[in-house]
């Protein structure tokens, strides 16, 4: 067997997810628990009736292609040559790492705290990988300098995901800037920008960046998943200069051939319409208003709601936090992520998702509040 | 960049078929034209509708492992947990090999004439590969005895397709027998056999093997995609010894999460009826009569059409493949494949697939006849 997959270490979030009971209110899931829109589905049944499921091209079906690159429009990357389309983020995660890094020599650099795939793909690949920690006393905002000072001269990619899952934080314009800048004043071989913008659709704030407007060296990955409800379709995209898309579509040709025909019929829907990719935005903000009143009535000290659908929620000084996640689960029947699972940087910390009906989020909070409130310290 | 990818090269298979005319006889193309059946999709429709499209298990929704383990009945591969469900057998296979092989010092025995995605996962994942060639004057057939003259000491796994794409022929059962009783006698470490069963539906012989009959180390890629017609719905999976699969799902779960739900739930509808999976056997054994009838009133050399949906036809002597293909699609308007895609061996052979509407089928053949008996021998 492969020693690296091997290596591979079982999902802490899995392992807290599975003592899940059918009472529990469930302030884990990463996924929404809206429906998806029939309509999007009808379209793709149309298409199946008449034409089938045949392989589209590998890179994806052209009007797909175009339909993501003039929708999101970011400078040279505005038409159908900038996108690959992939199975899920995910894919479209793994094929990037995988195109962009030489394992005998490159490095990638990952902000955390973060979703531990990127990590984890890396180690798939053999690639070696850096880490560099946003700092729990400015609750985890995106600090450029702080990511600036994590790159090495192997450094060939970083990669971050804003709005962030697990912190719920966004990217800063000005901080974008001074990233940007500092990167394009580099000697040498560029450094490329990783924007995971998975929860796009999810953002609370005004000075949200998106690196693609403002370095030319970034790649995009993003799916319909979190914005459309559509998170088992698996259907996302890298969004890239050509000449990257040209050579990822050949290593994604040989992972997954080409994405699912109807799945792209489904997002081609989506994205008919032009605000078909936020039409479940008006949901997440009210939820969102709910969310931040709970945790204020009972004082939790909490990362700002900046943008996905996450809070993220300091334990009493001295609890780890798997210790308080499985005791929240066994004991008070709330299902939550310890905040290790995404790097040592949120140690102490428990992510909360806030999707469940708003009274169960409302109910899940005020538990976590008495347990913080009467919580030993962990030995 | 990373430079496997980089020295990908492009699709030799593309590249001809990229010079397909509107008025074109394909003979190329290596998908299904039948329709799918519309039960399957309204099934998942009618899931779509009560429950959304989430995530399942990064293996697969247990109902479908289980369904597709019992339909097969392999000696210990029978139950769920040795089925991880993926996009399509092209995963599968990019899976199998990343998990079975390591790098440093594993060694992938390909056996040739063979679809290019075997040699070229290995090069992306950095795995030393070598082929091992079925001979012309066998007209193919797999030969156990020079299979196994093609394994070294670092061999630690063999990949077939049977029935083969490209040459047609299938696997017969003492052939397998004499593999698999040869590596059992074998010291040290196992080898282990990849079955690619893509085109089981498609087996015309009596006599053909399922290696995981045989041999215990054997694993099992296969999908929806040939037998229903389900082509671009990427629903395939890896049937393996539990302890592979519990490997496989790490490696699965990292590059593209799950599979799609909605086509988790068309499968589960194919596999929900004992003939769902053989549901286009009776049209495929009608299509090969009238092939082999075309082909025998032109006098072509043909392999044996054993199985899938290929004849390889063979040129006059000293023709090269890839001249013909070119000269058959740019001057006599049919579209086919030059063995030299598929490895050395298949030099001086086309492979014409024959899933065109009957009528055409026959006028391509008739082309190819009056070509091969007037071409001139390449320069």
């Amino acid at each position: 067997m492969n020693p690296r997959v091997r290596a591979i270490p079982g999902s802490l979030i899995r392992q807290v997810a599975d003592r899940k009971r059918p009472t529990s209110i469930d302030l884990g899931l990463g996924e929404p628990t809206l429906l998806p829109t029939r309509a999007h589905f009808e379209y793709a049944m149309r298409h199946v009736a008449e034409r089938g499921v045949k392989y589209t091209a590998n890179a994806g079906d052209p009007a797909l292609r175009e339909a993501i690159a003039r929708h999101y429009a970011y400078p040279g990357l505005d038409n159908g040559a900038n996108v690959c389309v992939t199975a899920g983020s995910q894919e479209a995660m793994y094929v990037t790492l995988m195109t962009l890094l030489d394992p005998a020599q490159d490095e990638l650099l990952v902000v955390e705290p973060a979703f531990p795939s990127y990590v984890k793909m890396a180690a798939l690949d053999g690639v070696a990988c850096r880490t560099v920690s946003m700092l729990e006393d400015d609750d985890f905002a995106f600090d450029a300098d702080r990511i600036l000072a994590g790159v090495t001269d192997a450094t060939r990619a970083i990669v971050l995901c804003s709005p962030c899952n697990p912190t719920s934080r966004v990217l800063a314009q000005d901080q974008a800037d001074v990233l940007a800048r500092a990167l394009e004043r580099r000697h040498g071989k560029h450094v490329w920008l990783i924007h995971d913008e998975i929860y796009r659709e999810q953002t609370f704030v005004d000075d949200a960046a998106y690196l693609a407007e403002c370095y030319p060296h970034t790649i995009v990955t993003n799916s319909i998943s979190k914005s459309n409800a559509l998170t088992g379709l698996r259907l996302g995209w890298i969004l890239a200069p050509e000449s990257f898309i040209e050579q990822a579509v050949k290593a994604h040709a040989w992972v997954t051939s080409c994405t699912d025909t109807f799945a792209q019929h489904v997002a081609l829907h989506v994205f008919a319409s032009a605000d078909g990719i936020r039409e479940h935005a008006s949901w997440y903000a009210e939820q969102r208003r709910a969310v931040l009143a709970a945790l204020a009535e009972h004082r939790l000290r909490h990362a700002p709601l900046d943008g996905a659908f996450y809070a993220c929620v300091r334990l009493a000084d001295g609890v780890q936090s798997l210790d308080a996640a499985n005791d929240l689960i066994d004991n008070h029947d709330v299902l939550t992520i310890p905040g290790s699972a995404f790097g040592k940087a949120l140690e102490g910390w428990l992510r909360l998702s806030w999707v469940a009906p708003v009274e169960q989020v409302r109910e899940g909070i005020a538990r976590i509040a008495a347990y913080c409130a009467t919580a030993p310290v962990s030995s």
